[in-house]
């Protein structure tokens, strides 16, 4: 029997879910929450679901699982009802801001023994994972050094980046969480320098636009993260893992495959530009591995202490920038 | 109201076109005739569409058009049945290996007035569009030549080739077309160079399996096509178009964009190794342009008669080969 | 005790081998015979070199082999002067547009049991012998097909067309002698087509500007060459060869290895657009080569017998396309 | 007339410098000074130069410059005795690894009116020139982060390690100036992260193997530096800088441009896998520069101030790693 979905806003995130959960086998788009009607009545037409309040999904006794695509305010509670209603829950990230929170949300996660992924996609999208393939089956010998290349075409808009903790919290949250998956040890201190270098109105917000993490590990690994808000060629997104046997790197994403040559040179089209369109087949495989562990009983793949991880990097982070110094993760944690 | 369509057949290829409809908006499978009986059952559970026979469809009210997978033999019979039944026809390559039989097949077409594409998957790859936008767009000038690559992983089974017309009429037809298509000019000339390399089994059969083609224009633009029945680094599918102000090219697609370096050099995976694969999103696409030409009323994209232009094509190349001269295009026509 | 050589000729051509000759240890250029006297004494201030005439330097001691770097139409007769005054001869392509011509030269060089060497640099580029190295180490098995790209960023002067004895004996020449080289087996047919396209004047004067081969040896290798004398994109120079087990290319060479990325692409420089600058480590290899086959007496790498047979494959193209027909080489030789 | 040059020691890198003055049009290499007498032996046939003592060519009225590749500690008295004798000087990096020795020579070199050149080579590099012309035609707007990375293809001798200064005095430098080239304003900051992953017996000398480093600006901008002491696949030697409009990467340099293709992927050959090989052209445009500026009279392009900023980069760096905190380059100079 298909894994059955109630899906918790259908946002832009959400809609990427419910075409994710259309295209995998064993998983059916049950019922929906939305507040906006006309978004909510085109979803439950085009995928044939029910339309909910949330309370009536935390009840429904057709529903196995669901995806958390609120806003970000309502993650804990909502991963915390839907536990305690014995629902496997799939959110995105982050599960709170605030660490704290996120902390008793794990302990209310950990009590009722339910199941929670945390939405980092990038671990699957097939080019990083071939990568991670590499790695593990030893091509590069030992980790010594991840080098991670993030830049988004543009900045969001200036209401997003007020609610969004800033740039290490919100943008570079991945590539901490990417960064932590690649060392293959936990991350012992942190260094940042971050500015505002794109527009001076993100530096009023109280937010910076262009920044660079050194992370290091126990044994002496280190990982420079790369972020920028703006990038006139498109959604840059790389990896490059060095080892004491070799190198592996994952390449950009073009619009096309083609090149075209003339008196100005050789010209390949820009990256693809948005991230929906370059994580594609990455939210897809997702969805997929969240059913997959649901119908295997194995824990899921990104979980609760990922997003915690990852949160308390981003915190490191924010902290050295500040001080001016080098940051043990021990202070946050 | 989407388009209903019949599906003729579920082998490797209606299989591929049953997954292309279900992901095309505005299409639905509603029936279904496959002769093996568990093949037919799965396909019917899966896209949840009725068995019928081959009559019962041809006379269906609710079913639009067909989608014709069957063996090739049948091809010319069954478009010129549905076309009389009025059902718009989406056909797999090729009409038939006779010329005489495609041409008597297309004039019944023309006197019902039916609706015929064929099944030219390559010229919507996204890769090979955005190479023929460029083209389009005159960002190479006037076309002058093209060099088409097309290389198999490996031979299919003798009993295929046994059927299939040869490597010009199975192989090289896509290439033909691709030609025909870029070249912006229709072939006058013909040369034709074709060897037994890979498996002399393949000879013995009386087929090729490495074939070189020189088409030439009534204008001199030329266009030369490569076809080997093996290449050990995947399905190896290049488009190189020169032109009085530049060159575009379309590159090949391989398994993972990742490249490891070590002590032997910079890696890049193999190709990916299966057409399947490797036109997946065309094949998509293609059924998209059928059902988008439905809805408007416009003469499908790829017609019977581009299928009668690539046969000739592939009959002037084969009469080269055996009679090493520079073959008319109006000697076969 | 180094090669003390004598200079035939200070042109665009002569002036690449006296840089050559500077470069290469054990090579000294001891004479220049040059008619401009202006250019002659020039070289003579630079190179530290005496003016002589021709006969001069075929009676001269303490020369030891000469490079004839003049016209065309005397190849023949310096070479035959030169072999039989016991001079090494090293003599740029070709030793005369007449196959006969080219015999008679042989005939005198076997005679004196001179040393010939004739110039096709290509073979000594560093990137095309490390493909060649691939191929002789077994990397790609046997080989099938050989692929050659030859564009040029413009025609010559419509006096060189004029007396160059048109594309195939010209430009092409260099291809034929990098096939014969690559593909392990001589050439048995030639099929060619050709086409005036980018300059009418070129096809008034007798000549093409467009044109593609196809070459099949005995065993039913083949090879395409592909000519063009317009590139708005530099000096095109490709070679791919696919094998039983692999396949190698050469990349074309950029004028430098940087990469512009902004929102209409990515941006390569155009290729390096001048033979001179792309082939200077190969003139200074092949003068090397020179000197090393005259310092061990082992035989020439490049011989009067290649230069013979490339020129039989561009007389058998050029019969070809006038004929429509297959050429065999053994119609010419 | 051409400029005399006197060469201080002809060990790896005053061999380089001979060749380079050699293939530099308007330079010669007239005196020698090498206590090793057979390398100075083999030097003085090869190029054709007197062999003489330091004193001595510094007191010769024939000699009008001076290239100093003697060890480290003796370069700043060499560069003082020489701007005294009234002979420009160019010295290879570093001038000293104590920081106030190197300005007390600097106060020597002004005050004589003397010319200093320091070799930073790389910024002769075509490829990274090609880079920085680019950047200064505007064509990616204003620089907002430069990414150098350098990968040695395995760590120097130990007891070159122990004389050196370290990984940032030594290796680093480079990228420390590359950095102050690229960043087109001062640096401000300096964080750093050192480890030993490549060698424990590193450790034990006092120095790193593996280090990260960003540079931040007045305004912002900021570079990270990835070093380490040990690639595989080569001499990893890259630089990628991002702005307001687009971005520009310089490539690796490959051993050869070929890729071969088998079953198990595309393979390019591996680095150019030692400096000199891959600076070649840098250390020639390097010293061609060096001419060029005496001939006009103008500054030279790498002055002895740039050593001392590259130095003091190192050092804030080190300090850096120690107390684990941003340091001002003004607590430094």
């Amino acid at each position: 029997m298909p894994v059955r979905f109630g899906l918790l806003g259908a946002g832009r995130i959400g809609q990427v879910h419910a075409t994710a959960i259309s295209a995998v086998r064993g998983a059916r788009l049950g019922a929906l929450a939305e507040p906006v009607a006309e978004v909510a009545a085109r979803m439950a037409d085009e995928y044939g679901c029910d339309l909910r309040s949330i309370d009536e999904i935390a009840s429904s006794d057709d529903i196995d699982a669901v995806i958390i695509c609120t806003p970000t305010d309502t993650h804990a509670d909502l991963i915390e009802q839907f536990c305690r209603a014995g629902k496997a829950v799939f959110c995105e990230k982050p599960i709170d801001l605030d660490i704290t929170r996120v902390r008793a949300c794990l302990d209310v996660v950990n009590e009722t023994g339910g199941t929670l992924m945390l939405g980092f996609q990038r671990r699957f999208d097939p080019d990083f994972n071939a990568l991670k393939q590499a790695i593990d089956a030893g091509k590069i010998g030992k980790v010594e050094m991840v080098t991670l290349t993030s830049r988004d075409p543009g900045p969001p808009p200036y209401a997003y980046i007020e609610r969004s903790g800033g740039i290490f919290r919100d943008m570079m949250i991945h590539d901490f969480d990417v960064a932590r998956w690649l060392l293959g040890e936990e991350v012992e201190t942190v260094q940042a320098a971050a500015s505002v270098l794109v527009d001076p109105e993100i530096g009023r917000l109280g937010d910076f636009d262009s920044a660079n993490v050194i992370l290091t590990t126990a044994s002496g690994r280190q990982c420079t993260i790369t972020n920028s808000r703006r990038a006139t060629y498109g959604y840059d997104q790389r990896i490059e893992v060095h080892g004491s046997a070799g190198a592996v790197a994952a390449e950009n994403t073009h619009a096309a495959r083609i090149e075209l040559a003339d008196s100005t040179g050789y010209l390949r089209p820009p990256l693809q530009d948005f991230f929906m369109t370059r994580y594609q087949s990455a939210y897809a495989a997702e969805i997929a591995a969240f059913v997959a562990c649901l119908a295997d009983g194995t824990p899921p793949p990104t979980t609760g202490e990922d997003g915690l991880q990852a949160l308390a990097l981003a915190e490191a982070a924010l902290l050295s920038v500040a001080e001016g110094r080098r940051i043990s993760l021990s202070e946050i944690l």
